[in-house]
């Protein structure tokens, strides 16, 4: 369709602006991601189907823990992380592989949406394959897989096979650059990307993306140098060890941040500090548990006791975003620290840093009142040690992701610089419904036409889409010139990139795979 | 305050309107509970305090599991719960004690707000004591005391201790009496209660409730003779099992209803459908696991397997209300078919049965659309079945407890004959706060005065009140006579019902012990 829309441009057919219009949007996703060559395939040995939960291709040995995984891919090897199902706490492994086939779980489960997130190839719930990690097997039927056998994975089909199929990379063709040129130049809405590393940074960049909507900060927490201080900061008992992990931690960070400052030279990053519950961070399993008891001086007991003191009936509604703020402003001081001297170290070497603070989950205003007028002061605090003359002016905004924080957006807007639109949890918030727990009824309201489509896919422009207005609207009623954006997974979702321009939102963020889509998207959204 | 009220207006000094409005509708409460005597009292050992979270005074030995406090309560025993905290599985438990007292959780936890709903005694998070369940005692340093030693526990100070201390019950006044008479005389809300059985039915009705707001049908689930019909329900994997169960079922909760309705003759009854996701009647325990598996013929690992499957990461936002109707659509009809039945059976008794259904968290139009049609289709067949020829019309309505359902009320309204507003569900999902949870931060919140006051105490008129209105204005845009009430634990607090008149609702609903309170807000706000 890319090609044909281009020549018959060429062929004056067409003019720039229908051939922008002419493409649809969601298309572009096969051009973008590797596929398996028909022929390979064609011989290929399908032993299971899943669902096709994140498109692409992978092929590689299947790895059945995420520490496994890590360390293989470590070793230069190529991996598929095969697992029941995955936690954050495997989101390591699940970036290390060059794939993810899980047994259990829909298409909105962890793996789905963290897969989908990277542009990673994923096979879900592929149910009839047994998995037998201790022994380092997966079987179907009678056939039994090992570690050193390779397996395919096809995310655009769901399909399952043994042996290696050939999957080409893909090539971005100059008609699809010439196309996207087009489509840039017809958009209002500014396309960002959703990227926590430097190297998503750049690719985002390549893809087209001019700046970061949403840099998680929680990931950086995961790496696994920096797990071991993260719980020791969370276990620490006397404020001062807990300060102490803190700045132990801030060298990462710092570091963190000026990399992916410098991959966006000179474009805006909105870093969100942290987000998820602290148990999130914790290890669940006795064997763990047990390290982390011995590293800390600590019995098995007590820090056992912990993980279950901190453990959360509702954890999507529970201790987390900006509340993690509100009852250790030491993790806001820290992470505002390290953003400012990553600032300034960037600015120093002569790049144009740009970076945005985004405190999460705000429901009320009092709320970021308060921790702005904190952030505010650290960085005060940082500039006046650096004697640094003119110091940098970093905007401090807010998620709207709460549904509250959309109905009273107008008294929030009073303490931000921006609004970013958090959609997937507004959707979870406004339809009452867990995005981990939601396949055990999703399927059957599909199916029975009581939803017309999934609402963590695609924005649902009757509820969640009279919020997100609300939140506009009212947001720019208190400041007319307030900067808004939307940084849910729908910021890659032609329908959700309409709504956003209908809204009049200024821009969207979305994963790097998606940043093409976006494009194409808003182009035809303004000129629809 | 109240004989004070009712000499001044003998005395010609105050008219009646002047004492209505004089006397705090809050301070009722201590009228209506039962409280220590103060000489007994200021004899007693005090050993503990915890949070004063359910006021009352209650006497009786110590229970250390819920199956304890009812099996000796059932022995003639008066018994007081302890418990680390309490879970819904524990619900049986605390019904059957004189009062319940935890060691962990806050004002909002589990204990405390089933314990309110009651009018029960509770003292929570009384963190100095220990339990030792197995030895069936508890300890604060020296003291210990079990299972043949009395406690006592005034949930008014969260005082707890040793030995007898005399309560004598609480009388009502005439004066009490005189006060409410002209309150009724002036208030233009309807005032209901929130009742489960007909004993509670029956209190309210004394209490001055003329109508039943909220029937939870899931209490009738845990009881002791049925929960193992209902975990059979669940765990069958055969379609004819699980209605088999159903239908063993049907008689008890016929039975139930019938109860209910003739304690609340010729007044409206609000029975809501199932409410919980299944898991919550599931053991978590091995030892029940392995007794449940035994009885339905399964391995310990099949149910252990089932459990797990049905666990959710956050059951608050997962398969519950009216999504296991879709996904269960025996559950509503034979729920229907037990309404139908037992109204026909009052009335065939003489009595004016007013029963309504009401499906919950309904998030969609389609939802109750396609609901409402199996509910009608369902009582159409049992009226059918009894030949009756003047069939009683059932109204079917929706609670409005998820945002969307505030925001899309104009459609919701042309398949509901009623809307309840559930201000405890809106409250989380407006404030993304888990009530199991929030106890982790909200103490912090007030502190730190980022919120006036706990938005689960009373309704937070600024956020949560927007989506109260909007569904009462846009529910009233569709239909003009569209009944409108609130049931959530809002119904009892004084500025709630002040919230609830200035938007129009017809009927406030709340625990039976707070309806004089809520007899007197009501009042007020319509004089005011």
């Amino acid at each position: 369709a890319v090609r044909i829309a281009c020549e018959l441009v060429r062929e004056g057919v067409l003019d720039e602006k229908e051939a922008v219009l002419r493409v649809p949007a969601k298309d572009l996703n096969q051009l973008l991601l590797p596929s398996f060559d028909a022929k390979s395939k064609a011989k290929a040995k399908v032993i299971a189907t899943g669902l096709p939960a994140s498109p692409g291709a992978a092929v590689g040995q299947p790895a059945f823990s995420a520490d496994e995984a890590v360390e293989r891919s470590q070793n230069g090897e190529t991996v598929i992380l095969v697992r029941h199902e995955t936690s954050p706490e495997d989101v390591e492994g699940m970036h290390s592989a060059a794939g993810v086939l899980t047994t259990t779980g829909g298409m909105t489960s962890h793996a789905a949406v963290v897969a989908r997130g990277w542009g990673k190839c994923c096979v879900a719930g592929a149910g009839s394959i047994s998995i037998d990690a201790k022994a380092g097997t997966l079987s179907v039927g009678p056939v039994t897989l090992g570690r050193d056998d390779t397996i395919s994975i096809d995310g655009t089909t769901g399909e399952v096979m043994a042996g290696e199929v050939l999957a080409p990379p893909p090539r971005m063709s100059d008609e699809f650059a010439q196309l996207m040129e087009w489509a840039d130049s017809y958009r209002r809405m500014g396309v960002r990307a959703n990227a926590d590393t430097p190297e998503d940074a750049l690719r985002a960049y390549e893809f087209g993306a001019r700046g970061i909507g949403l840099c998680r900060t929680e990931h950086m927490f995961f790496d696994h140098d920096r797990i071991a201080t993260v719980r020791r900061m969370i276990l620490a008992t006397e404020e001062a060890d807990h300060v102490k992990a803190l700045q132990e931690l801030l060298p990462y960070q710092r570091e963190d941040f000026a990399g992916i400052l410098r991959a966006m030279d000179g474009l805006p990053v909105t870093i969100r500090l942290l987000d998820p519950p602290l148990h999130e961070f914790l290890p669940r399993d006795e064997a763990t548990q047990r390290e982390l008891a011995k590293d800390l001086g600590m019995t098995l007991k007590d820090v056992a006791a912990r993980v279950t003191q901190l453990h959360e009936a509702n954890p999507m509604l529970g201790h987390r975003g900006c509340r993690l703020a509100v009852t250790h402003p030491e993790i806001l001081k820290t992470q505002v620290r390290a953003i400012a001297e990553a600032t300034l170290l960037v600015l120093a070497e002569g790049h144009e840093p740009k970076p945005e603070i985004m405190i999460p989950l705000v429901g009320t205003a009092k709320e970021l009142e308060s921790l702005r007028k904190l952030a505010e002061k650290t960085l005060a605090v940082v500039f006046a040690e650096s004697n640094i003359e003119d110091p940098p002016h970093i905007p401090i905004g807010t998620m709207i992701e709460i549904p509250r924080a959309a109905l009273c957006a107008d008294r929030i807007a009073e303490h931000a610089d921006f609004f970013s639109f958090g959609t997937n949890d507004l959707t979870q918030m406004a339809f009452g419904y867990s995005r981990d727990d939601v396949n055990t009824f999703l399927p059957a309201y599909l199916e029975q036409e009581l939803l017309v489509k999934d609402p963590f896919q695609s924005l649902d422009e009757e509820g969640v889409g009279q919020l997100v207005t609300m939140g506009a609207e009212r947001g720019r009623s208190t400041k007319e010139d307030l900067k808004l954006g939307i940084c849910g997974e729908h910021g890659g979702d032609p329908d959700s990139v309409f709504l956003c321009e209908k809204i009049g939102l200024d821009y969207v963020s979305c994963s790097p795979f998606r940043v093409p889509i976006a494009r194409l998207a808003a182009a035809q959204a303004a000129l629809k």
